[in-house]
């Protein structure tokens, strides 16, 4: 494993999506687009916010996500000896209900577009956006149902659904402790790293724990892929707050500073505020007790996490749980494919720019 | 069974709730509050919400619902034989969805108030108010996990988890139908019946259906608690619309007419559009055009409806699934105590006036 610990590095590699991306990318596809076949007007928002459609119900080309959960949950299973189909209804229901979140917080946040395209309550209002994020959750559950008539045994499938029912309690008050935080401008790194563990990190701990527990008998199996996605979750949401501050807008679809603009409290504004001193701290605060930020606030408060090399601080904490991620299935029997894709996985989501 | 059909009987009767409902009542309150006892603040707007806490979280007593759906699982449950503990996670699990439906309803429909308190998003805005029907919804997943270790064996853990996937989809199709009627004033009759089936009547259903599922091994009487539970939920939701615009406010907390007043497309107002001829058709028509109803508009309405006889016709056909709730029960084996409670369930929910 080489991991750079310096940013710079991250802009030359440009990680390519890992091969098990578009390995398994047109089976979660097909599974996602049955699960949400339904007549009912509701299946049309769902279409459209899975990105298969245009809000008229046409047909809409290439504006999927990456299925990063249900990859995750499909690449633990074969990893394991496995097969992949015994895995797909618990893949497909991490992706339904990772947008299912999607589309609740959405409305929380009163965010009107999301990967350049209208959210659900902008178009539909939030009673119907509300319902179809409901419907969509409870399509997951539906999925699962499958586990046991793809021939996973009964207990299994409990461990199986225990295991998501408690992941998605997590990121359920995950949300809620992020809506509290709203507005407060002094979190302690400690309650946001515990915040985003539960909101995000769950799911994703949740996909490699699934994945194993399906593909393997071994419950020590389960628990190595339950600590390595707990570190891939922790990675994912550094590098997605180092993105959302410092990405490039041509890959990631906002402009430098973004989330400085929108006060939100991610990895890199906490940590400034904790780690400020002085005139730095005082003029973070003024800039933070603001209705609106100016692009001059946002060129500030940038300067600033420059000065005390945030970006560079929050990478290292990332590189370290990657190590953790790759300890976490030393021990774990795997063929030489699965390691180069592990390897590739870890990379890409510590230096993914997209 | 002695059903009347007569609505000036119904006021005579004043039936009290059997006695299965105070039976239960303490260990289906215990049962919730050790579901919702979690330290995380949004476990105080649940408590809330439940009735057992003010806003602050002190103790408020006496504001609890009636258990209705729980209530229904474990009368099931012990009708066929099987001990009522280990219904008691699907008891609790029928009532936190149900709550966490009501705390979505309100969001969606603006309610300030339910039962005479003000609801969750009145008090703490919609972003948390719908986060907390969210982990409700979770937390219900959550107690059916004590199923299997209450004994229940796997496959059919997975057969009552099953019902209560499929009970709670068509609830949330049934909530979006519903969001989609408002503003059409001229609904047919057979849609709104389907719409609440769904939104009512399937969680209504499942409580029997996964409560004989529990309690008896023969899938045939499963079948038949379903049948039975799909005519008790018809016969709940139609004495609620009628309750909704001629119930007694001290009873209801509604003044009469309060369902005419907000325009809900309930039963009556249904009925009274498709069979409304003539003259009474267009005032009807104009009535419901308006953004907002006067005193005398809703005066008006009740004297249509009066003479179509709507309330009457109403209450007919709720008579008329009693007796089909009856039959379907007719070859179950039930001790005689059951049989007694049954009818004076069906009575009750025939003639209640809260």
């Amino acid at each position: 494993m080489t991991c750079s610990s310096s940013a710079d590095t991250a802009e030359i590699l440009r990680p390519e999506l890992p091969g098990m991306f578009t390995e398994y990318r047109d089976e979660i596809g097909h599974a996602l687009r049955n699960a949400l076949r339904g007549d009912d007007a509701v299946y049309n928002l769902l279409r459209y916010y899975m990105g298969w459609v245009d809000p008229e119900g046409n047909p809409a080309a290439g504006t999927e996500g990456k299925y990063l959960r249900p990859t995750l949950c499909l690449f633990a299973c074969e990893a394991v000896g496995g097969k992949r189909e015994l895995a797909m209804p618990a893949a497909a229901a991490l992706e339904l209900i990772h947008n299912f979140s999607l589309i609740h917080d959405d409305i929380q946040d009163r965010d009107e577009t999301r990967h350049h395209r209208k959210t659900l309550w902008a178009i539909w209002g939030i009673p119907k956006a509300m319902v179809a994020g409901n419907v969509l959750r409870i399509v997951a559950d539906g999925t699962l149902d499958d586990l046991q008539s793809n021939g996973v045994p009964p207990a299994r499938v409990i461990a199986v659904v225990n295991q998501l029912t408690q992941a998605y309690l997590e990121m359920i008050e995950g949300q809620y402790l992020d809506i509290s935080f709203e507005g407060q401008s002094e979190i302690r790194l400690q309650q946001y790293l515990d915040m985003i563990a539960r909101k995000t990190g769950a799911l994703i701990r949740c996909s490699f724990t699934m994945g194993a527990l399906i593909g393997s008998p071994d419950a020590k199996v389960a628990d190595s892929f339950r600590e390595s996605g707990r570190a891939l979750g922790f990675i994912f949401q550094v590098r997605d707050d180092i993105l959302g501050i410092w990405g490039d807008e041509s890959s990631t679809g906002k402009p430098v500073g973004a989330d400085i603009r929108r006060k939100k409290n991610s990895f890199p504004a906490v940590y400034a505020m904790s780690e400020a001193k002085g005139e730095d701290k005082r003029h973070l605060l003024s800039i933070y007790a603001k209705e609106e930020l100016s692009d001059g606030n946002v060129e500030d408060v940038l300067h600033i996490m420059d000065g005390l090399k945030v970006r560079e601080h929050a990478h290292a904490m990332a590189v370290e749980e990657g190590g953790i991620a790759v300890d976490a299935l030393a021990a774990v029997e795997m063929g030489e494919w699965a390691q180069q894709e592990y390897q590739n996985l870890v990379e890409f989501l510590l230096f993914r720019e997209h």
